[in-house]
């Protein structure tokens, strides 16, 4: 089987990168060590082995199809989605007396990351049933979280999301799905949804969704949003399934991850189609978002993986793919010579290492992140504020920066393998194609880009990016003790600059009342800020790899850690710089994407 | 119909930016003059409607496919590429006694991008007939001219490239394929050859194969390749045609360009299959690179043409999709208000924007490539040795810019899609598709690239470069006379003396000798160099617009020119300044690419 993933990066990153450790001393964790943990990243790659992969291709070349008013699903999902039940993978984040196994969110990323690598079509289904479960178990009474959760841990039942609207797209203001009260307390839903991942399948017996609708006067906007629990059947007092008229009327045909359904859903159309209110009426969004850090962060892990499970394909083809010659200091080739591998070609190393660079510090900022959500869920006071405001932060560059910088890293797969990289017999063009949805799922790179710059970096007078630089700044004097790296922390602190001049310009617009010159290069900002962080963890990784190097440490072979060290210098000669550039673009004054009203630039 | 480009666009950089004109003064092209060559457009443009666009979503939806021992292909291509002949499409820039009619490679080349705008799977098989009858024109004795020439250029007859073996891939000195001379003066061909687009289809009666191969005991290295003309099936005297034994053995499907066959053919295995050599022996791939120029500015041209499209559908969404609101000073919305026109948000028209700045830039670039093209052709003496040489130099950039660029802009035009972008029923992803093979086809950008530093630049000391800034110069001093272009005129130099800088840290290495390190980061080079000559591009057609605003040209509206001069700045905000953090990459010294036998970077 293809290498698809490094489980030894993996542990790396968990165990000395992020010190996994760390959480085990809480309470809520105490139940783990880092045997545990290995044990269960070893039983999550066994199973990847044998269910995920092997079906990666399968679930492209024969995708899901609205067939006889049904989604048609790999014949093996169900298996995979019941034993994900029985083994507890789905709800492993909540606590025991909930059925979950109180597992950091940091080590469940980590499997996640395992299976995604695998197969970045199957966990989708696993993710969104474990946070429509997520928000049913926060927000829920005690009846539907009895009626709901038990089958939905199981596998059996399938939990979505129902945000978006066809008029509406990413303006959730705007939707317009409808609920009206009902003597029993319940609600009749009526409206229509698209974009639903994984809202029918054969593979699940019902559907759990939660849906975004109005009560019937409420006000327009956002605040007249409110969170529904909408099963596609309603199950009687003897488990028996009566149709709820929620209706899958097509699948929309994508261009990947195409063994993934998504579904255009129709609530009440042709019957009464009844909902219970969670939460509190009017707080229906702010309830989703609950739900939203994680679904973001779970889609840059898919990024991240998907970009990873490329890298090592085209890794290994570039190990055997024997082609032309290397050059001679003469300028010239010795054609009697025997080919080379293409390995050992300069573009092929440095096309290796843009992969490795972009998809390695994409896990580690994911890891930290990660982490972040759990100290914020565990720690107390003021330090459970910091972690909560460094989670806010990092969310949209731990989604936005693999699901772009991924699709670049696949790109450069894709060319390594030449013209075979365009052909459907070989792997890369399927990672391709599935790695395009990553920037528009869960909010598009424009939104997250506004979403860093207009609310995260504000918040609290900047408190975030504080915190942010106190823990960059931990590191940088830890790489000071080295005389290797210390060139690495003067690069780096050089591009914080560039950040910190960059806000220098742009906050006193906001201030000003200027919002919209102030978000018109959120994009480009996001681009900055987001290499700057990638920059940080890769010092983090390299001065880890020189602890290791300087110590002794024989965990693993010293060219593993010297690879680390290697990969960094790499992104920060060709990946850091580019900072630079954006700065200039920021600063540059003239004003080119605002509508002026007398100006049409595009004749 | 969507508007799939702009004519307008097409006909003032023809006329006011490039002054095609110029051409028309030399006897070879004294036919020509700008109304003729506008209805040449026009009839071009009438028949795209008519018979290109049409079909161009059925041809990807209905790939081509191996079935029977034959390459299906769409009903309709074989009345194209009749008509095609029949209108004089194929061969126009072929002489007047030779069935051409002396089109210059200028007016050519903006037809085919009418074309390839249309559907960029079309053209191909008419380029790819025309550069192979070419070839035979070229070097062919008169017996091989009259046989294969008039039903290749009457659109009967398809003509393709042979260079690629399984083998060997980029690396022609290694392909295998054997020419055994015969006592007629002919060869017995065998061999394999892969990836040979147009090779094979239901819509032509034969096909003429230009292949590379060694005559028995020719040395190793390219120095033993000669060029061999190769029909698929000999034509008697009385116009029968017996079956020469090359034999179509699969289509490799693709990811993308799914209605124009790329098959796999196999020469002289199940019988005797005749060859003639045309031009000298041993000097076989050198013939080939006559076409080949060619081949990678059509190339060029397609990636501008398939970004073009995909722009301009972006655009059309954008103009008509309401979503979201404008962004209020206050930072708030008003829900009450209706929904604005995705166009305008700032974050849309930057991608906008920088879509409109990378293909127009390449379309520019390409007709300007193409014009020196036509002047090496018809000029004499030095001049004609300098347009040689500035064709030579132009030549990789108008091949790799566009499409390494134009996946860039397809991708943010698939992004202003929203989640519809990622779905089969919307056009943008299979432009999305259809453009990723540009950066492969004819020689990847890594090849591009080692072309560009290792043998343009450093062709007779520099002499290329230097007529390229010569050319420079006479844009910036004529921009230097408008005050709101002096800025750009300044920044343009600026990063020109960037590429000097890099040159000049660069090329002691060559004169060391140490050409490994020299040419390891010739790949951003290369993404430096475009970006330049694309800013010049820029600068270019924002003096023409200037000086069409300044003395009162009415030709087109006073906002068309506007707009140019609006996207030179956006250019010059948002892409140009990339060039210093390219700068700043290539004069790191860590080598980090190159193979050092002690380290390994991938564990």
């Amino acid at each position: 089987m293809a290498k698809y993933m490094c489980m030894d990066t993996l542990k790396w990153l968990l165990n000395d990168v992020h010190s996994v450790e760390d959480l085990f001393k809480y309470e809520r964790y105490q139940d783990y060590d880092k045997d545990s943990v290995d044990i269960l990243l070893d039983t999550a790659k066994t199973w990847s082995d044998q269910e995920f992969y092997p079906i990666f291709r399968e679930m492209d070349e024969n995708p899901c199809k609205f067939v006889d008013g049904e989604i048609t699903s790999h014949p093996n999902l169900k298996r995979i989605l019941k034993k994900a039940g029985e083994d507890g993978w789905i709800g492993n984040i909540f606590d025991y007396d909930e059925g979950g196994s109180q597992m950091p969110h940091t080590v469940a990323n980590a499997t996640n990351h395992i299976f995604q690598c695998a197969n970045n079509h199957i966990p989708g289904y696993m993710g969104l049933t474990a946070g429509s479960a997520d928000l049913i178990r926060t927000f829920g009474v005690q009846e539907l979280k009895d009626k709901y959760m038990p089958k939905m841990m199981a596998g059996e039942w399938g939990g979505t999301m129902c945000l978006t609207e066809p008029q509406a797209g990413s303006s959730l203001s705007d939707i317009t799905t409808s609920a009206t009260p009902q003597a029993d307390g319940s609600f009749k839903i009526s409206g229509q949804k698209i974009f639903i991942s994984g809202g029918d399948h054969q593979a699940a017996s019902n559907f759990v969704h939660l849906v975004l609708a109005r009560i019937d006067g409420a006000p327009a906007g956002t605040k007249g949003i409110s969170l529904f629990v909408v099963p596609k059947h309603m199950e009687g007092e003897d488990g028996s399934l009566t149709y709820n008229n929620v209706e899958t009327i097509s699948e929309f045909e994508k261009m990947g991850q195409r063994g993934y359904a998504t579904v255009h859903l129709v609530f009440g159309e042709k019957g009464d189609c009844v909902g219970h209110l969670i939460g509190q009426e009017g707080k229906g969004l702010k309830h989703m978002f609950k739900m939203m850090n994680g679904a973001r962060i779970d889609v840059g892990m898919t990024a991240a993986s998907t970009a990873m499970a490329a890298y090592h394909h085209s890794l290994q083809y570039a190990k055997e793919r024997p082609q032309g010659r290397k050059i001679e200091n003469s300028g010239k080739k010795d054609p009697n010579q025997g080919q080379t591998l293409i390995i050992n070609h300069p573009d092929v190393r440095r096309m290796l290492l843009l992969q490795k660079a972009i998809v390695e510090g994409s896990l580690s900022i994911l890891l930290e992140t990660a982490k972040y959500s759990d100290l914020a869920h565990v720690e107390e006071g003021d330090a459970k504020d910091e972690y909560h405001l460094l989670l806010e932060l990092l969310t949209p560059i731990a989604k936005t920066y693999p699901s772009e910088k991924g699709q670049e890293a696949i790109n450069n797969g894709l060319q390594i393998y030449g013209g075979y990289g365009f052909c459907m017999d070989f792997p890369l063009q399927q990672y391709y194609r599935d790695i395009r949805i990553m920037s528009l799922y869960e909010g598009t790179t424009g939104i997250q880009s506004l979403d860093l710059l207009g609310r995260k970096v504000t918040a609290q007078n900047g408190a975030a990016l504080q915190l942010l630089m106190k823990k960059i700044t931990e590191v940088t004097d830890e790489a000071s003790n080295h005389e290797e790296l210390k060139p690495y922390v003067a690069q780096l602190n050089k591009s914080l600059e560039s950040v910190q001049r960059a806000l220098g310009y742009l906050l006193p617009m906001a201030m000003k009342g200027d919002y919209e010159s102030f978000l018109a290069d959120a994009t480009a900002f996001m681009s900055m800020t987001s290499n700057v962080v990638i920059a940080y963890q890769w010092l983090k990784m390299a001065t880890s790899a020189k602890h290791s190097l300087v110590t002794g440490d024989t965990t693993y072979q010293a060219k593993f850690y010297e690879s680390k060290i290697h990969t960094m210098k790499f992104y920060f000669k060709y990946e850091l710089p580019q900072v630079r550039a954006i700065l200039a673009t920021i600063l540059n004054d003239d004003e080119l994407t605002i509508l002026k009203e007398d100006v049409d630039v595009f004749v």
